[in-house]
């Protein structure tokens, strides 16, 4: 196991992040330290690193050098952006920092938009994209297509930047914010041309959005705890843009989600956002977690063209590493599940995406295991909920979620999952369960004693047959305890019997 | 380590309970296997097991049997209680059952007793207490006195055997309750004297109280989700029993918190529950999860007289065990709460029970590790409210919860856990809080950088001094993060420095 030290030194916050991790294999989140250093302050103005900012600065790298002693932290790395790259006196800054021993690159605005297309590129199911990352200083627009980064700029947009430029009243005046929307506006009238025309999912990043949803989540006590892929749509930015807007600062320190010290400059942000939505047509935008600290790890992670070949797989085995099941088992219940899908489908019809997701819960089904067997099953749901799983949309993880959270027992329903889901999901939940749970207890004895199984559809009746060497009593016991699930789910009587 | 598979055949329900350990170390439940069996069906009317009976019987068994074989489980103890015992036939039904090569102890009632006096004797930190086991067919009430069995008898009260004998109607009828109650007024007459003589806490075991209990919880959003420790008091029982004796079966059913296969005898048993409130004149009773199935496991785990010496001790270290973390930062984080909970003492005038909740948080602090990074301190809650955690009050469980949940952000409040706790404890958990913070911070670096502090109270401010060889940059800067949470917590600005 390898351990990389990163830290991100932005406009506003300054951020170090471990990670634990094998190359190419698995990575987690293993300990982190932010501060607000807010480096930028003033910048605009003057052109220069203020002496607070810069001792802030200092402070916050003598901390992170500190920790990586302490902790035997070999490699840090520090990724610089706008702030550093614009100051007239970054080599002044620049050379008191090296004397704290740690390794700086200050990222041009490609560097940066690079860096950011491959946070999104390792961690959505997306080929094409438009990549926005804000942060305090400048917010970078690239295009990604077939997860490469075709082109990118950095534009003088960032949320600090642009509160000190034209949001001087709290609450902002009208006229303030019109000034704020013209400048973004124009400046990115290239971009949202491009937008316009040629239209891709839009993924944003960076501390701004990733509070703007947390408070649209909690608003509207949101299931599921994730912020990366959450699909915010325009009208909901909107909404929160007025209340926002209505409310000076003290009041936005308060909004559940959005964390003080970013209250000052969250509606800069948000304006940006809101008027790029706006300008491009598009209907709302993905959220990404993940970003230019990420990015930057998976240059460490993986050789070049540093891309992960299946980000949905690897999040499922990445989670699953981290609560190893056994092997053996865990294969025979994805067998079964997928032999029992297959066999039923003229009872169902789902096509290829319902059995994948068959297939990652079948996966994950006793994760929870890890915490105790009691509940497990609302363990695993648990552990899926907090767990990193890129490359799945909210629909996609909230019936993973429900399916380890009903795979053993219980009636399968949505609950407060219905916002994440579609019509007609509350079927697909149940059959998919059904098929899961039959899997599962055809392997109840974890002792591979059913070898294979064969699914007669009748009129009015399935009858399932299992092939086995020594009689599966156990197993067959307990799959039968499904049948009333399985009549109510495809609407047959179901027998069970041993073949032969 | 060690696995061992105990079977509780009931009156019922059969229950294989799977436990893996290591000999006076630690355990926890791996699998479970649970029957709905009814085994005393018919048996009070007839004096025999009945043929469909016996065969629900063996087929559970023989599950159980191939269970262990598939399972490598190479030990495996039976326990049968009073239908086994009291049948005729019982000759005939353990002649079947040796065939399947289980072992089987047919207990006596006293043997029963005994062994439900040793799972509440290591699951709760009580001395003295009636200990009152109540099954399907017969109830056992027992004296236990400085955690020894004194006394107990077996009463047949069973809640099948009274639904049999009393309950015909459904709902029932005025007259059958009334019968039913005196019956169990007058078979307890004696113990239910003694106990009034002697009072000490009642504590319960069995299904139907861990199903009462259940729904009471269910019905007023209980913040934890553990039985074990809940007490429940007198006027709660009786309302809920109301409510289930205006219902008929398929009603009861339906009740969030009981089994469906429980419904038709659920009332029976509640109404023995009342009349022992009622006669005893004790306020409520405490309800173990831990019962037949814990207590003969007890046996296999300690040597005689099977008593872990320090119940609570025991289960955070058990927990602990579970997730370890890293022992020297464990240790210094309790050193530090301790130090600065006695420091403190002329502010908070708390007294050994409060530093033992601060020791108890300082141990689990850091459990959610296992979990992931981000979140870490929900994640302990989490691990700690499904974790089992015997010999705590639920107040205690509720601010140990708490305390791991804001040992690093958040303003600490009760929240819905307000109901189990009492007066002045949101005061306590704030001031405990703040102690475990700060004993965290001053070990960010996990280098064991500061060595010793020192506490001054002045009228308005404490000033904590720091000793160390190198400067401890990390955790003076991450310490007083703390103090505007401890001039909310002591009334006093704290400052912090490094001392010599």
């Amino acid at each position: 196991m390898r351990r990389i030290g990163i830290v991100d030194l932005g406009s506003n916050t300054a951020r170090l992040v471990v990670y634990a991790y094998e190359p190419g294999e698995w990575f987690y989140l293993a300990d982190q330290i932010r501060e607000p250093v807010r480096l930028a302050e003033g910048l605009a103005a003057t052109g220069v690193l203020g002496e607070a900012a810069m001792w802030r600065a200092f402070g916050a790298l003598q901390l992170y050098a500190d920790f990586a002693r302490d902790t035997d932290l070999a490699h840090v790395h520090v990724v610089a952006t706008s702030a550093v790259r614009e100051a007239q006196n970054r080599h002044a800054f620049l050379d008191q920092v090296g004397r704290l021993g740690l390794e700086v690159s200050v990222l041009s605005g490609e560097d940066e938009a690079r860096t950011g297309v491959l946070a999104v590129a390792n961690s959505f199911s997306l080929e094409d994209a438009w990549v926005m990352d804000l942060g305090g200083g400048t917010v970078q627009l690239s295009r990604m297509r077939q997860r490469q980064f075709i082109e990118g700029q950095d534009y003088p947009l960032g949320a600090v930047r642009l509160t000190e430029a034209h949001l001087a009243s709290d609450p902002p005046k009208k006229k303030e914010i019109k000034q704020l929307v013209t400048e973004v506006r124009e400046q990115l009238s290239g971009v949202l041309e491009s937008m316009r025309g040629e239209p891709a999912p839009l993924v944003a990043m960076g501390g701004t959005v990733r509070n703007l949803v947390r408070a649209v989540q909690k608003s509207r006590d949101y299931p599921m705890s994730q912020v990366h892929g959450f699909f915010l749509r325009r009208e909901e930015l909107d909404e929160l843009v007025d209340r926002l807007l209505a409310m000076d600062r003290t009041e936005r320190t308060k909004v559940v989600g959005i964390k003080p010290d970013r209250a000052d400059v969250i509606v800069a942000g948000a304006l940006v956002y809101r008027t790029v939505l706006r300008e491009s047509g598009l209907p709302g935008l993905f959220v990404s977690g993940q970003g230019l600290r990420e990015g930057t790890f998976y240059r460490h992670f993986l050789p070049a063209p540093h891309l992960i070949p299946d980000v949905r797989s690897f999040g499922i085995q990445n989670l699953f590493a981290r609560y190893p099941q056994p092997a053996e088992h865990t294969k025979q219940v994805r067998h079964f599940a997928a032999r029992l899908f297959d066999e039923l489908e003229p009872l169902h019809g789902y096509g290829a995406e319902a059995a994948r997701i068959l297939d990652d819960a079948a996966w994950l089904h006793d994760i929870g295991m890890a915490v105790g067997y009691h509940g497990h099953h609302r363990h695993g749901a648990y552990l899926i909920d907090t767990g990193l799983l890129p490359g799945m949309t909210h629909r996609e993880l909230a019936l993973l979620t429900l399916l380890v959270r009903y795979h053993r027992k219980g009636r399968p329903r949505p609950g407060h999952y219905q916002q994440a889901l579609d019509n007609g999901d509350r079927t697909l939940l149940l059959r998919l369960a059904v098929c899961l749970r039959l899997a599962e207890q055809l392997e109840r004895g974890r002792a591979n004693r059913v070898r294979d199984l064969a699914v007669e559809i009748g009129p009015g009746t399935v009858h399932l047959s299992l092939f086995a060497g020594d009689p599966p009593r156990v197993e067959l016991v307990e799959a039968e305890k499904q049948a009333d699930l399985f009549e109510s789910a495809f609407g047959r009587k179901l027998t069970i019997g041993i073949a032969g």
